[in-house]
């Protein structure tokens, strides 16, 4: 009747909750945040190792739909948990941190593969500098905030400017998104373009908060009155997700519009319910995306037999380091606010999914070959690795125990 | 990069969610239980009127998914909800009750085709009969425990037996629905086959019982020493899935797993915690497949200008009736135990998906034709909806309002 296999499929989930919490909670016991332990369950359990998640497949599409829902409730989540006035005074260092750490790591990005002498050089040209560049501009938002969650360090200073640059970020590289597509079908740009593209994405966001504080809390009021099971929570989340659809139909990204769900429903007057109740059900959607992205990076790569192995470590080692300077960079990009610049510019060193989003656009354009493509995921792959063990030794004694449920 | 389109689904999803949550309260203002409104909504959502829910391409399969996961979830929750000595007090009760509200409506039903004259007869003789009984002969125990549970009433002695009886009815239906499927293939059945199917899915849930009551208040103290964030939850929901998944790999019923799942955690310490946690997840997945029921039906064969519509709503009417006849006779199948026997009767008419999967069966096969597959729909569709209203008139002045979250 169907295509998919409903019991290997559930097998598969199972396996992948079981596997994120085991490796949650080694992680937690030798003092790293519970993330990347869910990001290594991922690579054991993907196709270079156990191949228990697969990469192909009608399975494929339905996880992939699962960790996209796991990525909605956690932005949703954060955004709940996101205090707008707090947001709006750190507004103006989010931008000069978003900014710098976009601008720098793609200059940086560009010119090595332009300009400069490298191992896996193949005359490709101007377009793939471009989207080596663009592959170590995104910040991955999901990463770093659930990083800063496990560290209880959510109502930081550090953390408000990290998270609004890395939702910043996600507009800025939805912008870079939509330009590298372009460039992978051979399509030509206008300066126009760009700025429209650009211009959407904040205004979905700017109108999306504005309509909603003011509309939304009304709403809500009236949900309550309502007498069935859950229907706050039932109705939170179609908000989230609605609004999600919505930014990505609008030509913004999906995980803004989950953003700006949150935002907005923490001015109703039913948002500690609310967020009390979403909690379960994004306990078990997000631990499904972080071991989607752990399951696709292909470690096969790696191994020192393989033809041009060498040459792709050196270009994934160069890559690497640029896109740690660029976005580290980034945290001295506001002088006029004090905060721990180190501690900024480390939280947004992840690329994550966008990165591995971008990556893949080349790849299948042609524009990236498999030795690129695979430094490239390397380098995401490094830098995902790299943030979650750095906060924490920033974070250093200030960390304390994390809640238990 | 992905068939499905996200945002579309997500947009699904969300009408699913908020015509659920609106239709059920329309329901419990007017006395109804919530999941009567959940039916009615996946009507007005599905590809007869609205057109949302789609019936077909790959967000169908998505949802399907979806729908499955609300299925085991609920399963879950009721297996939590119940006291294992209740039930094995109930047992030969529920089994007596099962027994004849299988066999009464599939020999009415089978009698009906093969011996009586009927409007819609195309002559293809007694596998259509069998068929025909068969569709008779499930129990939707989801349907009538959502009922009982928007009632309140899920701790009496009527809803024991009723859910007992539909568990036992899953396992009766699973043999049927493993006969008809070779007999829709073409294939000859021995009764030592036959006795093969039945011995699996009895030995899995006897087995599963027995060996999780023992394994799992180990396994879950060990869990409870855990640290990360919703340990608890996500060991429960994993497991409900692995054993759903064993249960359907094993030759039983994915049903049967998620209730022997449920029944097995009743029995650890952390049950509270667990049953607490799992209510908000399952609160999101079970409208998705009440609505995804509700959808399923095609309003456009009772289109009187259809041609052979009289005909069809003919034989829906007696189906129905047989239907209803056949498992309400049930409720005085156990005369050494005192309940209401109009209760558990009314309580076991709901035939819902199984007999969905029946039909579907049987149409793809073409041994029902358009005809008789709209008429068995039709019936469904009135067992289905009669019940919810049925059971709250019995239950009657003795119904409290429904607890508000």
């Amino acid at each position: 009747m169907h295509e998919i296999s409903i019991p290997n499929l559930l097998l598969i989930m199972a396996a992948m909750l079981v596997a994120a919490k085991l490796f949650g909670e080694l992680a937690e016991r030798i003092g790293q945040p519970a993330v990347l332990g869910e990001l290594i369950a991922g690579l054991l359990l993907g196709s270079s190792i156990l191949g228990v998640v697969p990469s192909e497949g009608p399975a494929t599409e339905v996880i992939h739909v699962l960790a996209e829902l796991g990525v909605v409730l956690l932005l949703f989540e954060i955004g709940l948990e996101t205090d707008l006035r707090e947001m709006f005074r750190v507004g103006p260092a989010s931008l000069a941190v978003a900014s710098v750490g976009v601008v720098l790591p793609f200059a940086l990005g560009f010119a090595y593969w332009a300009y400069l002498p490298h191992a896996a050089s193949d005359g490709t040209g101007l377009t793939t500098a471009i989207f080596v560049g663009a592959t170590l501009t995104a910040t991955s938002v999901g990463i770093t905030a659930r990083v800063l969650s496990d560290l209880n360090q959510m109502n930081t200073q550090e953390a408000r400017i990290i998270i609004g640059a890395a939702v910043i970020d996600d507009v800025l590289g939805l912008v870079i998104l939509t330009v590298v597509s372009a460039l992978a079908t051979g399509a030509s740009l206008t300066t126009l373009g760009i700025l429209r593209i650009f211009a959407i994405a904040v205004s979905f966001l700017v109108i999306a908060v504005l309509v909603g504080r003011f509309v939304a809390p009304r709403l809500f009021d009236v949900v309550m009155r309502m007498q069935v099971r859950y229907v706050l929570l039932v109705f939170a989340v179609a908000f989230a997700l609605a609004l999600s659809a919505t930014a990505a139909l609008a030509g913004s990204a999906l995980i803004i519009g989950a953003f700006a769900a949150g935002l907005i429903l923490s001015g109703t007057n039913q948002f500690d319910t609310i967020e009390r109740e979403v909690r379960p059900v994004a306990s078990i959607f997000t631990p499904i995306f972080f071991v989607s992205v752990g399951a696709s990076v292909n470690l096969r790569l790696l191994d020192p037999t393989r033809e041009g192995a060498a040459a792709l470590l050196g270009v994934a080692a160069v890559l690497t380091v640029l896109a740690i300077l660029g976005k580290v960079a980034a945290g001295w990009a506001a002088p006029w606010v004090r905060f721990r610049r180190m501690v900024v510019g480390v939280g947004m060193v992840p690329r994550g999914e966008v990165g591995l989003i971008f990556a893949d656009i080349g790849r299948r354009a042609g524009i990236l070959n498999e030795a690129l493509f695979g430094a490239i995921l390397l380098m995401i792959m490094a830098t995902t690795f790299v943030a979650p063990p750095g906060l924490k030794l920033l974070f250093g004694s200030r960390s304390s125990q994390p809640a238990k449920t």
